[in-house]
């Protein structure tokens, strides 16, 4: 036992498995899932990845959703080294992106701290490609130059402060873990004046079970509730959501009303 | 010929490419290539990416660069709707995200308009790949809850309106195109007081001569002319970036300056 493990090459790789459909990784995930003594795996991750790795691989839910935190961060940390020290390559896999609210850092920095190399390896965020797959481009000439990312969920439990410069700004305003805090999300928008401004739910992205509701700032509940719209979603606000060919159909029903 | 023409299924699929490293392209964008007919692809693209599609499909470069306009938008949207009467599926290879000031909904629309039938497949943009191979996370707890990306270069050919707000926010902030516009954004920088905020530039981020330079943003400029940074660069502004070992060394030297 102890003359296999002085042959052990301890690393860590951060994986970010994007949004859901599994044929959203990458190549250079694959190999690296390829190459994994270990997987520790989140909730958000669709396990048919898991079937990359090899067989002997030790495979470890440590799943984490909003609000839930089943397994504490801290946990997930020495779990992470322990596997490492033991086994040798430890592929931690995340949903969307390691670094778009994954926690990523904290988990590259625990590792450092241990002296064992960390590759990172991004993944398609849910905040670019959920609207892209729904043909909403999170920019588009003439009508947005920029957009930005926000987190619903805060470590305080409220709101970020970011959320109200964005409801202000021209960006294209993407929200993850945000379905909780809607009413009050809607309530910010609603105070910078953006009544209707075309807003988006998207309900678990690129997945089989992914749903989507248009509408603007001020329908946006109701139709959230109609359709029973649940976590994770991505709330997506700006002018570019009227690209999608449902709004026109709004468009025409707001016609017909004035 | 008239005979083989009834056949044809015209379809488009805009499929993101990545940032350049070929393995940074999904499962998805691999069984897309394998089905091309055409591909038409950016300057942006590595080309060993050209090699999943068949042997016999027609490749066809149809680079532009900021700044460089070597193809109109409206011959390249032609062109695609061209082959794709003609051939079959055109696979449209763009940098990046095709949504992410890759001018994706433009192709899109226009291929509509024939009834052509598009599909969407996101890529890695390199607005959070860039910075995530770095291992600077575009967010981190207690320091950024949110990114803001946005363009450098607007059709207008001044610095997006959008920069003015993003540098008073708190939003870690990603500029794409935006090299040449250095000096006018570091000067947007300084008169929001943020003079010592954390800022790298990344040149060509994932390829082989990729080149960073960590500094702050009354430093960045001199940085980039020492280190001759070269487009396509990203620009990052924001305390993460202070995350990246490189910047614990300035902080020593600033130490010993005060």
């Amino acid at each position: 036992m102890s003359d296999q493990k002085l042959n052990i090459e301890s690393r860590i790789t951060l994986l970010g498995a994007g949004p859901g459909d599994p044929d959203l990784l990458t190549l250079k995930g694959v190999k690296a899932l390829q190459t994994a003594d270990v997987v520790l795996y989140d909730a958000l991750t669709n396990e048919a990845l898991l079937e990359h790795a090899p067989a002997e691989a030790i495979k470890v839910y440590v799943g984490k959703r909003s609000g839930e935190h089943s397994y504490p961060q801290d946990t997930i940390n020495k779990l992470m080294i322990d596997y490492a020290l033991n086994y040798g390559h430890v592929v931690r896999l995340k949903g969307g992106d390691p670094f778009v609210f994954g926690r990523g850092y904290e988990e590259l920095d625990y590792a450092a701290s241990y002296s064992i190399p960390v590759s990172v390896i991004p993944g398609i965020s849910s905040s670019i490609g959920v609207p892209g797959l729904q043909q909403i481009p999170v920019t588009h000439r003439g009508m947005s130059e920029s957009f930005w990312v926000i987190t619903g969920t805060t470590t305080s439990g409220e709101v970020s402060a970011d959320i109200y410069q964005a409801a202000k700004s021209k960006a294209t305003v993407l929200v993850l873990m945000g379905l909780k805090k809607l009413p009050k999300i809607v309530e910010i928008f609603k105070a910078a004046g953006k009544h209707h401004l075309p807003t988006a739910v998207v309900q678990n992205g690129s997945a089989k079970d992914e749903k989507l509701v248009v509408g603007v700032v001020e329908t946006i509940e109701s139709l959230v509730q109609q359709e029973n719209i649940k976590a994770p979603a991505l709330l997506i606000f700006g002018e570019v959501v009227s690209l999608h060919p449902s709004f026109k159909k709004l468009i025409k029903q707001y016609a017909s009303i004035a």
